[in-house]
């Protein structure tokens, strides 16, 4: 079986994502979750470039990792200097680092354009760079940049700049589509003619996601001989990112038959690419094949009744393969077969015919022409549902509440206090709290009311808290006055759940869906063992 | 030159998204949208699965379109009925569109387990249907659901079935790879295979994005004859999404020399995928090729300076040509550099070693330590620019703000109200008023004391409100008391601008863009005219 290394530069090029920013802490919690993952090489950033990542190279020195070898990325020398004294090859090996990665130029443009050097010199940065690394670490990678509009226009040239770098010692030969512009058969080209050139050496390719065909291009390489994909988590980096590792390596594994980090660690593939979207505090992005929350959701009612007879027929892999699982979801579009499909998931047994179930499809219908979206708020959904069942739960009742923010400072954080009233068993509770905003003020004022009758809310967590503007769904008002959507993520030693706002004000979204939240567990825990 | 047709389905196979509801209005208005983009079938959806789409061809009739041919979508006649007194025909019939797209199954196994009838059967349903509708509408058009699937297990059956599509007079055969697996040399090999069964047919290619190659599958579709591509706007779809137009166009008029909708269409592309991700209320995704903010948005430093030289060098198209634009962005990892391209842009003559450069970066670094992100919003950006330079401004100055939000019924909205004190050249302005919720109360309340100075501040209209719960980056409280980023567009009638505000507090987070926005506006008329 053929066999491809994975080559990650989340670290280096996906932190040129416009979103991301990432601590050097950040750096190593993703570099250990990739080695995890099976990755062979980890690009942990370019030494003495910025802060973070020298921070970066000098704190790991001192962490092993399992399977990963950590590479320093950097540029052939300055065309002022010689290798002995020059800054950029200085701090690459002052990483210390087993493996460094350099890049030089191979389209003729680039070398005259942005260096402003001779061909030939370019050349010489080249071999002299690659040549002087070698002798001082285990392993020199050379990405070539730019190789394939290099190859368009001078292909003799871009021939001749990789050569540099085989004959000075270079162990892969990286072939970088850095504009992100080339087509695939392009890419199948290129590689073909430089397998002929250079029968004896190993080659990689680094795809850009430009053209929306970095996948396919980094297959097309690896099937016309290239041994090494370059890529991202997720797909992160500058401008539209690089090839996505989530997206490649089940492709490579489930589909063409190569190995490369192994089909167990293929099912710590959406763990992973949640892990560095939660680090970089990026929303992930739904729609992403293989490890996107939509990737296996069915919604279309014809899709829903035909996976239950057989999940090949709108599946293209087994989601568990890849850590992932398939998901029905609720819309005005789906029907009843979802809501039933749904509900008997949920351990409801409703027929077709029952009348809750037209009730309960009025019910959503009225509340997600409001902004309520159901698919993403289970708990949510099953509190709407026992109210439509009538089995309303009964643990607390709201009277009132009343929240103040008063700002007296022009750098001070306001001060915010919460009072709320609630009916527990018959008895008013009336607790008063502080907070660090409205919502965490109403938040502790209610659980401080309730906790004395439940004590065991005080084990709820809350995970995520996500607020949605929906002003694009409701045009009356618009600007501050827009109706916005809460999502409260909650959860305890044994259980996740999710629950839902939605208001004109923020405050009483927030409210809907920290009330649902604490409903949702006191049931939970008392019908769900 | 050669021309390929472009099939819009995104009122259909997009809004089977699972994050996106369109009402029947909001396709309506995105059916001229891509009718002004030049697209030439629009599908608008499946009449009579849903009230949605029902309302949206009923409503529709009476439109007319400058080039697009609109499309109904539905699936051959069932198994136990003949087309005579079939309900899916009859209800795509009653659409009065004059183009018809139906799907058939191709795939034996989905014959079989799916609708559960004999092969012969099927290919039966196909003639039939196709055979049916051709006497009634101008053209039907045949979606071979499941072909790749069908064609490697069991090529001669699936053969069979586009066969009979085409001899019942089906003017297109539409290869659908409808679970989104196939690779682009399978999908090379079968378009190859049945152009050479059926040479006189026309085949087009119906790709979805699950293993993030359907892009590439829909141009090696049509490298290898296809004549037709189907996609949608923003690559929405059920799942992963579909082959997103977005990027099949440009690659195909751009790249391929290939002709779809003309140069000058080409450059609304922009506006398109704009529009509607703002209908469909859905965030636009940053990195997305061609379209996306971040497509043309150069952050490292050395990608910068290159650019400013031959932006040839990280560019692979002119971004004017799909109607974007080329931007540089700030961080702590651009430097120097790129402080000074965007000072200059605004107008502000910086030099390098300007001790106020330095000021300004570590000023920068800190706030987006912090949560800010400068990238996103360029007036709070010029705002702190100012700062540094010793010339901030003195509209008004904060003394004071107070809010209240009280609850008193479960099933109504709480009452909001603020008071605010501000200082306006040396005179103390004390307002207050209600609102829809605590940010909409503030902002009036402080407009109202600002408007008797600045008459001006009426013409701000606000267009966006944004926010973002910072939990990730944040990491010592979370929940309900994390870091939330504001982020506001405002506009007049000359202008739009992006300001922020980042505080545990919404409320406080929220204020601080308000005042940003107020500020930029008034300052923007007194010195940019």
């Amino acid at each position: 079986m053929r066999h491809v290394t994975i080559y990650d530069t989340t670290l280096r090029d996906g932190a040129q994502a416009e979103e991301l920013n990432l601590t050097h802490q950040d750096k190593i919690h993703i570099a250990h979750k990739l080695d995890d993952l099976g990755i062979h090489y980890i690009e942990g950033g370019w030494p003495g470039s910025n802060p973070t990542d020298q921070k970066f190279f000098d704190e790991i020195k001192g962490h092993t990792f399992k399977n990963a070898k950590l590479t320093a990325f950097g540029s052939t020398h300055l065309a002022k200097s010689t290798p002995e004294n020059d800054p950029v090859l200085a701090g690459l090996l002052a990483a210390e680092t087993s493996v460094i990665t350099i890049f030089g130029k191979t389209w003729d443009l680039h070398a005259t354009t942005a260096l402003g050097i001779p061909l030939e010199r370019n050349l010489e940065l080249i071999a002299n760079s690659v040549g002087y690394l070698n002798e001082r670490v285990d392993e020199v990678i050379f990405d070539a940049e730019h190789f394939f509009d290099g190859f368009k226009n001078n292909r003799e040239y871009a021939i001749q700049a990789i050569r540099a770098a085989h004959e000075a010692g270079a162990s892969r030969l990286i072939l970088c589509d850095t504009n992100g512009g080339t087509l695939p058969d392009e890419v199948a080209e290129a590689v073909k003619a430089v397998t002929e050139a250079l029968p004896e050496a190993q080659f990689g390719i680094h795809a850009h996601n430009d053209s929306e065909l970095a996948v396919a291009n980094s297959l097309a390489a690896v099937r016309n001989g290239a041994t090494q994909v370059q890529g991202t988590i997720n797909g992160y980096g500058e401008r539209c990112g690089n090839a996505n590792l989530c997206s490649v390596i089940p492709n490579l594994q489930l589909k063409m038959g190569i190995e490369s980090i192994g089909s167990e660690n293929l099912s710590r593939l959406l763990m992973t690419s949640n892990f560095v979207s939660e680090i970089a505090n990026l929303r992930p992005f739904m729609r992403q094949p293989f490890v996107g929350a939509s990737a296996f959701a069915h919604k279309a009612g014809v899709h829903v009744s035909a996976i239950q007879k057989d999940s090949r027929t709108y599946e293209h892999i087994e989601p568990e393969t890849v850590g992932n699982e398939q998901r029905v979801l609720l819309s005005d579009q789906s029907g009843k077969s979802n809501i039933l499909f749904k509900a008997n998931e949920l351990g409801y047994e409703l027929k077709k015919d029952d009348p809750t179930v037209d009730r309960l499809l009025k019910e959503l219908k009225l509340k997600e022409s409001m902004g309520y979206e159901y698919s993403v708020a289970d708990a949510s959904f099953e509190l709407v549902l026992r109210e439509a069942l009538g089995k309303p739960l009964n643990y607390f009742h709201f009277q009132n509440f009343f929240v103040v923010d008063a700002k007296r400072e022009e750098d001070a954080e306001p001060f915010t206090e919460a009072t709320v009233i609630v009916d527990v068993k018959g008895q008013q509770e009336h607790t008063a709290a502080t907070g660090m905003g409205p919502v965490n003020a109403l938040d502790r004022a209610l659980r401080k009311g309730l906790e004395r009758f439940y004590p065991r809310l005080s084990e709820i967590r809350l995970l995520d808290f996500k607020v949605r503007v929906l002003s694009g769904a409701v045009r009356d008002t618009g600007g501050t006055a827009s109706f916005v959507r809460v999502l409260i993520e909650s959860g305890d030693r044994t259980d996740r759940w999710t629950t839902m706002g939605v208001s004109h004000n923020i405050i009483e979204a927030s409210w809907q869906a920290v009330v649902d939240s604490i409903n949702f567990k006191l049931f939970k825990d008392d019908h769900k063992k």
